[in-house]
């Protein structure tokens, strides 16, 4: 979870680089990452992943064993390898702030540097804005979802890799997830942990009632966990315990299997009959935002969803179809126009109005009563320090308007692409 | 891309461990990973990520800033934080090698330990595992489907974050494919890195045969990229550059859009008309097991498939559905009945024959003409010293007889779950 060596590169940005440095071809460069097109269904993005992709940027440096193993290759010489070691990022970056809402072809980041500086970061530039804005984007549907109900995230195991996991959980936080089960998560950002107990601790107990009584002595207010045997009997279980050790013993009970509707009705029933109407329901598998929805729409008496796979390993969108493309050369458009995934040339900046997005060049006046979404944040290879926010800020930032937008062209650009 | 920290723990896991010390419950307990269902089509999975679980196990320590931060949360008491500073994992491991086939309910790692050790480390082994195994076993399904042609590894850019990239090129390469762009992988790994151009290195040059010839010149033998602005216009730039150059010049040309099929077989027979038989056809972009599939059945020309985004995080399989549940404690076996969650009890062992698999208990006698496939691995918390296999060695393991093999219950275990 370090920022990636400088080595996390694909092998071509490599021999590119090598070329361009022979060929004296350093020129400024100017490259947006961008999502082609929204998931199915999507109405917008969340960007996230900016402050790692800026420590990657601002710490880029070839160390003495990244360049000892390049050596090994056949492909670079020792002229190229002295000049990686002395290579610093020193561009200019252009991005929304983390939290805000992006759309389809909105740059995610603007990098605005030497060619062979621009060229190498692609690989980590798209790796760590892309997923992080994936899994904002996809918990945010879920905080939509929840109608104010509390969402928490639950998906570490899950997720790609232990940096997976803990990016992940910051990712949902900012998105409005309450909290994560990652003790690293909390730890490295500050982010409320949470926990309920697993299946396991029931069973090395001598019988289920055991168990509740054993934790909720040790924590008063915990959640109970009530589906090993049969739920029914949990939530009997459950009522027992919060019965004998009183008020506040037991803070929820949680439901990991079965008909979710169904059995929370029941729970809640039965809770309330026994005048335990202060013990929440928390329900936790397979939820995704389809599911909350359906949950909601028909009343499940639900206070809490706990989020895993498909919050931070998303079936409907693995990744984000997304592309670091070159938009401007030593200060001239460029556009490729591959069949079916043609980019976009000039350096863009996106306006907002209240309902309304437009894109242009850079250097066009935005419409009135808009705002630029691309912000400075870094130059020269140091990051504005301003552009620090706290993870709350951005949790904030991320929670205003997500209605959809239009997304208009303005002039100056919209008979792009051409390369001329 | 270092060990995960002992803080890459679901705080469930901490709560329940200090309860376990409290009680004394430190008896053993055994704990399997398991894939209860392949995904839609799938015949088997590639077992991988042992290593790396291995690894944070032999080295699981709490640090002094890890417990300083346990310290600042409600939940933990300082005699639990000073347990914790001397824990250790202790316990023995049983595994099928890396690039073994698995299949659904046999172990893909099995803890024998004292309670609080084997249940602290659920989400370190389920999140190290499950992940490599995922994308062995997709990426086995696109070597399977090449037929014999190369395929190679592109999608790191596409990875859920560094760790998640270089673990996939690992994945992928026991898998069988022959390289990775990935520059990282291949340092820590010793994979084969390869890597062509991308659409800016065109686009920064004047023309498009400017670009070609100056990347040729540089590197004899490359791969040219030749859709950028048009397929059949990129094809011809490749064929004058080659024979400007003379033979060997040009390698390859690559194809990243547009219908491979037809491209393959313009640009092959532009290609064989101009007298160069000998330069190869790579296609990228989309590809997974199926793409490939058709391709191969529809005799397409191509002799090198670049796979990336369906490979590091397939759609099929965003995740594999996998558990770490509890199997037995204090030589007591246990499992849960969750509704369409049930675990089964008792600690098992795999025999495998030429077209069967026997999943029984650890202390049957295997069936005649088979070998188990859970192996140890680790004892007393020490890796044993032959299990550290090379990746070619486990790349050799995995090339073995992927056919679908029956799997059947030994009478000892079939009548389970149930608690008694």
């Amino acid at each position: 979870m370090n920022t990636p060596s400088a080595l996390f590169v694909d092998l071509y940005e490599l021999t590119m680089a090598q070329v361009y440095y022979d060929r004296g071809m350093t020129a400024q460069a100017v490259f947006e990452l961008t999502v082609r097109q929204l998931p199915d269904g999507w109405d917008y993005l969340i960007a996230a992943g900016l402050d790692r992709a800026l420590d990657f940027l601002e710490h880029l440096r070839f160390a003495d064993d990244d360049l000892a193993f390049l050596s090994t290759l056949p492909q670079f010489d020792q002229a190229f390898i002295d000049q990686l070691r002395n290579l610093r990022f020193t561009g200019d970056v252009w991005a929304p702030p983390e939290g805000t809402l992006v759309y389809p072809h909105e740059p995610l980041i603007q990098v605005v540097a030497p060619l062979p500086e621009a060229q190498l970061v692609e690989t980590a530039m798209i790796n760590q804005l892309a997923y992080a804005t994936l899994v904002a984007s996809k918990a945010a549907r879920a905080v939509d979802a929840a109608a104010g109900k509390t969402v928490v995230e639950f998906g570490g195991r899950r997720a790609h890799g232990s940096e997976a996991a803990v990016e992940a959980a910051r990712a949902a936080y900012i998105a409005g997830f309450e909290a994560t089960s990652s003790v690293e998560a909390g730890r490295r950002y500050g982010i409320p942990t949470t926990g309920t107990m697993a299946h396991s601790f029931i069973l090395a107990e001598a019988d289920e009632a055991a168990a509740f009584d054993a934790f909720a002595s040790r924590y008063p207010g915990t959640t109970l966990l009530v589906d090993t045997y049969d739920t029914a009997a949990g939530v009997t279980n459950a009522i027992r315990t919060a019965k004998q050790r009183g008020h506040g013993s037991v803070g929820a009970i949680r439901i990991d299997s079965g008909d979710f509707l169904n059995e929370s009705w029941q729970a809640r029933i039965k809770l309330d009959t026994a005048g335990l109407s202060d013990i929440r329901i928390v329900v936790s598998g397979g939820l995704d935002e389809y599911r909350i929805a359906e949950l909601e729409n028909a009343n499940a008496p639900i206070d809490v969803y706990a989020c895993g796979t498909f919050i931070v390993a998303p079936t409907d969108a693995p990744t984000l179809d997304s592309a670091y493309k070159m938009v401007e050369y030593d200060a001239r458009p460029v556009a490729k126009r591959s069949i079916g995934k043609p980019s976009i040339g000039h350096r863009k900046q996106v306006w907002r109005s209240a309902d309304t997005d437009y894109i242009g060049l850079s250097r066009d006046t935005g419409p009135a009563n808009t705002v630029p979404v691309l912000e400075a944040v870094m130059r020269s290879g140091r990051r504005l320090a301003q552009e620090e926010p706290s993870l709350d800020e951005i949790r904030t930032r991320a929670a205003a308007g997500r209605s959809r937008r239009d997304i208009q062209w303005l002039d100056s650009i919209q008979n792009f692409p051409d390369r001329t």
